[in-house]
């Protein structure tokens, strides 16, 4: 049902006729995000300025019954920003200032609208580090981080986004206007709101402000390459290193099929022989980055390496980083489709998932790389589909994924380590968390949003 | 209304007759918990040996409407554990098996009876670190810990018990056994109720298996003390710590108040004379460890610092901390009755607080004295009643500390750091909070309890 005169003509009176869009030609680009096979236009697209505009919008939606699908660049991967029945897409780009940086409080006050990389950046110009980094780190805003609970490579020693959330505001479905946590890094009055908001993915309140935790920046980083015959061997070094007290800021790996796209697109020089490659680094003082580099080596070499090197400088490593950071580019080059997804397991079991992989890719006869985090057991195989209107191919995907989901559960993992749940995940949620609590999320949702106009279909469903 | 004959025989068929008290002598340890001034005595008090028969207890009490308060030790400072309406305490002791501790994947699978210490203990002799030491450590239990997201002295650098907790095993007060996260660093499969529990203090599920991350034990430690005229000169030397790029495993403040009666109760030769004293601490590899401890001593010399010290060794360190470790004691044994808060403020304003609670103190007539954690703002104003029955008096005290709270609040703090809400602060959580949260709260406490039979008069109320 598309939205009335009278509906457009209020939604103009909040944000400005300049802020709301209502064309075809305006809403194609907020029909999709950054997740293939999902599409729908929406029927306006608004930009609010400030909480109050969001508020407003939120209220008159929850009035008419109208849905609102919060977004912010739209990077996500799980099709968590589509609004599958048509609405208001509300994108909060305008909310982008950085309100604060503390360097004495260790902790920065910014808009949803900031992109991750101008916060970090932010950070970096003051000494200090913001941990998480999506690789949509440079598009990805951090409204969007908070709401999927974006991941990067450094989940394993310094966490993820809900470890560095303070304190929010955010607007409820109904348009009330409430403060969660603050300034403090200890706060225990009442829920912690603060999390249950974080990767929540827009379907409980809409986040109109955040406050987050800095640490300050390390003086030094260290980035070392290691080739293994095979994942399992890989995976033995990552146990030796974490069970010698080693808690790397990076600890990557591809496997062969991915270290031979790579090297197909970026002629950086890597093994193709190798069975699965390891990249390893550390941050801290020098002396000790130096120390933990020297002992990961030490500890490949023992755990059957073929070779391995340390990166000499800066340079030195981000050229060994830019093999994990190509990966996405160089498999999406392989054909026209690319399905990225992210099954998790515990980390002992990383090298038994990919096998299982690479078996369940060859019974469907689809193409399936995987690289990931090997910290973490955060894996993201990726199925390349040469012709995007093959609907049968798609289809063979499609079903090599529930069997990959399915096995991530099995092995005591998780659908979904960091990308979230959105529309592409929801079918496959109920397996890993059962009816009891598929209901009891629903039920949470009905708690922020009784008309349920935020983002439905999603999360809460 | 006391419980019927049939519930009794019920509750005894669930958790065998051994396991169900009903005397009042039996029941009368169960009455408070570590809070004065609350005493309620239940009608009965249960201890299941495993999540079946939480389950069934649980359903039992939602089908008669019978309040249950879930208690693991009851060391908590906010009566969350008293039962409040009577019915029956649910203690976890029973269920007190460190199921793994696994150093390869990092955490460890524990029931919620386990001691604090005893998880400490047994991460220790694997090589690991529990980080979260809340001052009840040695008999609070993990249960207790997660449900109420208790802190400690590590909290800057290390976070408090939310950040180690991946999964849990809960059980719904209708009866439903749900999981929640698991034994992934980035799982972000649902909403998180995860952290949603931790700190619920035991209004929303009872938890019966806990998932804990835990981290490699730091290689040294090493510990430093600092006098200073005042706490704004204390501040002034955190706050270029801070600066310095150093987080500190340990930065705790005792006023002046404080040190005398320590050196009352203990005579470790601290300067009477100081009008704020400042440990600071930090752990990790050896050099690192003497590097920042230097490094500190210097900040604190530059801040105004009238005198330090660093430890030569762990005994030496040790007898550093007892200063900070018998604050509690110490001032308890100059009365009666101790009433120790946890307001809590950003942390350039600690000095400040520090001087409105002194001004409080002297207004209201009553001896408060303040120590607390410097790195988070964490703050321990501890009011010493001489006679406990002297009712004017300890509406003094009362008096006082809704003023602590009322400026805990304006100066952006939070009226609980680490201690909780239960039934002592929940008078004051709306001001902090405001009505549209608190509403919030309720309907999310809904969600869980519909008959709203878990720990009433607490969180969710």
């Amino acid at each position: 049902m598309p939205l009335s005169t009278d509906l457009f003509d209020r939604l103009r009176a909040i944000v400005g006729a300049e802020h709301v869009r209502h064309t075809t030609g305006d809403l194609t680009p907020y029909a999709r995000d950054a997740t293939p096979l999902f599409d729908r236009l929406p029927d306006a697209v608004v930009f609010p300025a400030d909480t109050a505009e969001v508020a407003a919008v939120l209220r008159l939606a929850t009035e008419h019954r109208v849905p609102v699908v919060p977004r912010g660049a739209g990077s996500n991967l799980c099709a968590a920003t589509v609004a599958l029945n048509g609405g208001i897409v509300l994108v909060t780009t305008r909310m982008n200032r950085i309100r604060e940086i503390s360097p004495t409080e260790l902790l920065a006050v910014v808009e949803p609208g900031v992109t991750t990389a101008a916060l970090a950046d932010a950070a970096t110009a003051h000494g200090l580090l913001f941990p998480p980094d999506p690789g949509s780190r440079t598009v990805s805003t951090v409204g969007g981080n908070v709401a999927t609970c974006a991941g990067g490579l450094r989940g394993l020693k310094y966490g993820v986004t809900r470890n560095y959330v303070l304190g929010l505001e955010a607007v409820l479905p109904t348009g009330e206007v409430i403060r969660t946590g603050g300034r403090l890094w200890k706060d225990v009055a009442g829920y912690d709101l603060t999390r249950l908001l974080t990767g929540s993915e827009g379907t409980l309140a809409v986040i109109t402000e955040i406050t987050m935790a800095l640490l300050p920046a390390p003086a030094d980083t260290g980035t070392g390459i290691a080739y293994f015959p095979d994942l399992a061997h890989a995976g033995r070094a990552v146990a030796d290193i974490l069970s010698a007290g080693i808690v790397p800021a990076t600890l990557e790996f591809l496997d062969r099929s991915c270290v031979n796209a790579v090297e197909d697109f970026a002629d950086l020089g890597l093994r193709r022989d190798a069975g699965a490659l390891l990249l390893f680094g550390d941050d801290g003082t020098s002396d000790a980055v130096r120390r933990d580099l020297n002992r990961m080596a030490e500890l490949c070499d023992a755990a059957g390496a073929t070779e391995w090197t340390l990166a000499e400088d800066v340079a030195g490593a981000e050229a060994l980083l830019t093999a994990r950071r190509c990966s996405l580019p160089a498999l999406s080059r392989l054909g026209s489709l690319t399905i990225l997804e992210d099954a998790t397991v515990p980390r002992p079991r990383i090298a038994e998932m990919v096998d299982r992989i690479d078996a369940i890719a060859d019974r469907h006869t689809v193409t399936i790389a995987t690289f990931g985090h090997a910290g973490d057991g955060n894996l993201h195989p990726t199925c390349v589909v040469a012709d995007p209107n093959d609907t049968e191919s798609i289809e063979r995907a499609h079903a090599a994924f529930d069997d990959i989901f399915r096995t991530a559960i099995e092995l005591g993992g998780t659908i979904t380590g960091e990308h979230g749940v959105g529309a592409a995940k929801l079918p496959h949620l109920r397996a890993q968390l059962g009816d009891d609590q598929m209901q009891l999320l629903s039920r949470i949702k009905s708690a922020f949003d009784p008309a349920r106009i935020l983002n439905p279909g999603k999360l809460g469903s």
